[in-house]
């Protein structure tokens, strides 16, 4: 008799952005024709740039024919690829081995496995709130126990609020495995670099492993904010970093990410090399590698001319973010982030809760966003505003909450 | 302190084509210039076809355009690529819900991750030898005691031998999780109706779940044979089935597969439908979906011009398959597969065993191949060919076989 993983019953609800859908969903069906403001998922929607195009393009050819068809590529991912982003890091004076690097479809899936490298006695201690990917695998794997109050029994929440600009504080208790994502989602807050250096020492005494979710760095303009945990002294000794070309490339649909492990990582069971080894063998035996085209488009991505238009695409977004910030700050609202990331961290007023709050976004001023709660318990009372929408889009919604919201 | 998942070090070696890998490339080092022949390695040599050409091309130009750009896709994937497979399922008389089926990067993440869903008590049965995908996940999720003398302890080995026809028999003893690939890799065997209906009573008599891998199903000429385990009565009720474009229509590179989980299936402790949501939670959780570029190269290949361009794909490797066939039986080789599968199962002469024979034909004939103990003990004393060749090289092969191999 087959059993099932009984874990999954542990899991709150269906994945988040159901519930979101759904009530947008029964809005839109209630009321025919009337215009939405989607600024809940953080999905993209600028198009691919031209270079970006032009790789693809190029790769898609090249696959018609005989003489430049390719299959299966390295299990670690394309040899060029990772050499373009050994010297992407090299921008900010961090050296990586070309095996530190493994190419992927993205950084849910990286986030989602890596823990598989880990024993299952691994203390786990997650950011709250937060992307809930980092939590909902380790529950899957059966490193928690029950849901209670909020929280899972045995990890280690780390409160993001309003006192502590919503970075985390170090865990109050034991942690092994610490996840960290720095420009947050949802918060849109970023740690400093004392911030970081104050995990990679905890790290480093406590011989944890942090796993650090970098997608968002692109986004940081303040030059004093670090963009990769390697900036960090002693870093490459306890942090895995998670990565993808999704939300500044436009990449969400193209799918390509990448992590590094660096050989240097160690835990106390095991020598140098060993978690990289892991990875190592735990890809190439259940991932077949991301697909060649998009990695042509990760290659066009970081050419020259390919940075440059992606610094257009973050304008962009982060220029919506700005006016977002600008009009909600002007109509009293506590707003927090977009400044160095893609999200708006908004309060909503009176107490109301975040799905209160998410209601009378959408009924009144037809703006969805995604309700804080979601992201964990200390996400009540916030909701989150996604910066990836069209300026024409953004503009009107703002203007339908000046004019249609009773606050 | 953080620990390591221990499982991993049971794991017998590293994966099976680096040392191929490393012994052509030690070879080619000591012999250079000298021509190889390879058909270790089952990954396409053959263009992509006309039709999937233009179907990627036409993706490509609509991501490059703010009106016809898109993100994320549906968490089960594109619901036209969806309702194509469901069209195909049809054409077998197989009727399947659209929420039945979940596209993915590839049958080898999927036959990797699925066992996530089933409790870690669950026993695994897998034919011996076979595709090591199947075993490794397990053994990396901790289904399995050391290995020893050969096997993994706690894992039911069904041997596939020449008595046999190299299609498994029924578990010796109880299994909970039965993995079946047919036509199998590596031996290119293929399971009879009757023979796949015994699987499937077993099942269903002992609440089993058999994980179906159909890769190579379009493979299949004699139209006796099933190409999807929902042909036999009652599987809906007992089976996963897992399948892919790779093979058939050039996709190694590309990456697109998918996962049938029917609403039927059901185990002693979960009922109707528990599994296929399961599924659900896990890849949308851990997974955010296949490349939208290389879904609509699916779509393509799922036209009416795509398909027949796949099938001249098809006959073009079966007839590499019938060449090396007819030239090895010819010098006298015990030669299996090959018929209704893109593998061909050669025993060694004179008791050789696999290593042996490898190296014998790499040195002397320059012709790479996979040795058959990398897939599991019964392996042993065979060799598998690919014949995702250029049949040039194939022609060129079979020559150098004739000519320079000592038998």
């Amino acid at each position: 008799m087959a059993t099932v993983n009984k874990n999954y019953d542990k899991l709150q609800g269906a994945y988040m952005f159901g519930e979101v859908a759904k009530r947008m969903k029964d809005f839109v069906e209630k009321n025919p024709g009337m215009e939405i403001f989607r600024l809940g998922i953080g999905d993209t929607t600028q198009p691919l740039t031209p270079t970006v195009i032009k790789g693809l393009k190029e790769k898609v050819k090249k696959l018609g024919s005989i003489k430049t068809y390719t299959g299966y590529g390295h299990p670690q991912g394309d040899i060029r690829l990772r050499t373009a982003l050994a010297e992407f890091y090299k921008k900010r004076k961090i050296d990586l081995a070309l095996e530190e690097i493994f190419i992927s479809d993205g950084a849910k899936s990286d986030s989602g496995n890596i823990a598989s490298i880990f024993g299952l006695d691994s203390i786990v201690a997650i950011a709250d709130p937060v992307y809930p990917v980092y939590l909902d695998s380790n529950v899957i794997a059966g490193r928690t126990g029950e849901f209670k109050n909020g929280k899972y029994e045995g990890i280690v929440y780390m409160s993001c609020n309003e006192e502590n600009g919503f970075v985390p504080a170090l865990p109050k208790s034991k942690a092994d495995l610490i996840y960290i994502c720095s420009p947050n989602n949802p918060t849109g807050s970023v740690a400093t670099h004392k911030q970081l250096k104050a995990f990679v020492d905890y790290a480093l005494k406590n011989k944890s492993v942090i796993i650090f979710d970098a997608c968002y760095v692109q986004y940081i303009s303040d030059k004093s904010l670090p963009k990769s945990i390697y900036e960090i002294e002693g870093a490459k000794k306890c942090a895995i970093e998670i990565n993808s070309f999704s939300k500044w490339s436009g990449f969400t649909g193209v799918r390509l990410g990448w992590t590094v492990v660096p050989m240097d990582l160690v835990v106390e069971d095991a020598p140098e090399g060993k978690l990289n080894n892991l990875w190592n063998r735990r890809q190439s035996t259940m991932f077949n590698g991301a697909s060649n085209i998009s990695t042509e488009g990760g290659l066009a991505v970081l050419s020259e001319s390919g940075f440059k238009e992606s610094k257009k695409l973050i304008a962009y977004y982060m220029d919506n973010a700005k006016k977002i910030k600008q009009s909600l700050a002007a109509l009293g609202f506590k707003v927090f982030g977009g400044e160095n990331a893609p999200y708006i961290w908004l309060k909503a007023p009176k107490n109301l809760t975040s799905w209160k709050f998410f209601d009378k976004l959408l009924k009144e001023a037809h703006v969805v966003v995604t309700p804080g709660s979601l992201f964990g318990r200390e996400g009540e009372g916030y909701v989150r505003l996604s910066t990836f929408a069209d300026k024409r889009d953004v503009k009107k919604a703002m203007e339908s909450i000046k004019k249609n919201l009773k606050i």
